[in-house]
């Protein structure tokens, strides 16, 4: 990022003054099987999936679709499919049998399902979501919004969890360098809390300027680069495309801005 | 380390021939709750959990201690005292009610147990190895026999897993740190495997001339220091004080050595 977003930070006089005043604290789950580590109660959880659930989230509610409902299972999408939405559901990093939709970022662009609720299932972020729904506000975060998660998060009045969806219960690198970007964003304002915020933190410090090679060695990018998807990957890490914030409100995920 | 330990392998020359040919794997585990998200079958496991488990059975062995027995709850302790082992238990960083013995490494210098075996339960570090029992080998691993274990790992033929115990469940930035700096020893021997491995190695290689510091941010410091600990913290980080290796054998850590 070319300016530090807390330079000007939107909102009124009061709240950046509230900002200034306390010491909130930042935290980061690294795992869904490390979610009981956490007290999600009055805290504000941000889910993040970079590859590629909270990338696909951020770009269709930015492109006109109205809301995502994150749902456990393909059987439960089928079922909001009667109710209006259209069906999506990714296992195992590929659209799912039976199933038009998945998880890709790039099946959500173009204003394809302007006007459209997508009742969307995945084997990492939407089971993070369902996770988290303790907490007292939920959005969705990745490179792509992190400029405008920031700024949600400085008008947030209590504690932050950063929530890294992982793969399959097991930790991930590129979900842990976005919550470092998070946190070496938000430093100034909140207290870095507990050995995997630290270890996030200092990770993204080491890799800010090369991410791509970075997350090039990771798991996930293998796995899904063997399929043909290196520019979608590329795509997800890319910064502060989209101004949008998706908002956990009744079930369902909707864009918020400043 | 001065010197990489692979310039000189302790071994036979089809061991060290063996090293050379084959491309094993090292994985990191970086919480008991994420033991799930590994397969230890025919692998080695190395149960690092340097504050301060790990810390005082490498010390106690290196000062004459025959043997620790791990142990889940203080109760199996007790039991094991009517068996001969002189019981020791740690519960939340202290020594456990109704003991004498925790997991201090400097209650376990100056040969005071010589000779006699204990049996221990702590918060962490026992689990780890009971959740183990799976693999072909166990270990206990540290920054004070950092050398030795590396020196047994190359000889080992397989795969290996370096367990974090961690606190409570909770990633920890030291036991990370540890497993990294097994990882810097041993990448060019074995191939690192996952992204816990990636981000260990890449963690211990931003602090490894400054592991103090790091540390001295991490909650298990902040936690022990404030009990007046630091000093025992400080000697859990020197690197290679001991020169061997506690092995599990027939539910005993013993010690091996070249």
């Amino acid at each position: 990022m070319d300016q530090h977003p807390w330079e000007e930070p939107q909102g009124s006089g009061s709240e950046i003054a509230f900002c200034l005043m306390s010491r909130r604290s930042i935290e980061v789950c690294l795992s869904p099987l490390l979610h009981g580590c956490h007290d999600f109660s009055g805290k504000c959880v941000v889910i993040i999936d970079v590859l590629r659930a909270s990338s696909a989230v951020i770009t269709g509610l930015s492109h006109g679709v109205s809301a995502f409902r994150p749902v456990a299972e393909p059987d439960d999408a089928m079922y909001w499919a009667t109710r209006g939405y259209i069906p999506a559901a990714e296992r195992g990093g590929q659209v799912a049998e039976g199933f038009r939709l998945g998880n890709s970022p790039f099946s959500y662009r173009e204003g394809r399902w302007a006007g459209q609720k997508i009742a969307l299932t995945t084997t990492n972020g939407t089971r993070a979501v369902l996770l988290s729904l303790s907490a007292e506000k939920v959005m969705i975060g990745g490179f792509l919004n992190q400029l405008a998660v920031v700024h949600q998060l400085l008008k947030f009045p209590g504690d932050v969890v950063l929530f890294c969806a992982g793969w399959k219960g097991q930790f991930s690198l590129e979900d842990t360098l976005c919550a470092g970007g998070f946190i070496a964003a938000l430093s100034g304002y909140f207290q870095v809390s507990g050995d995997p915020a630290v270890a996030a933190l200092a990770l993204y410090k080491q890799h800010e300027h090369g991410l791509e090679q970075a997350v090039s060695g990771s798991s996930h990018y293998l796995r899904l680069a063997s399929k043909g998807l290196a520019d979608e990957i590329a795509f997800c890490l890319k910064r502060d495309l989209f101004n949008i914030v998706p908002v956990l409100m009744e079930g369902e995920l909707v864009a918020r801005s400043d």
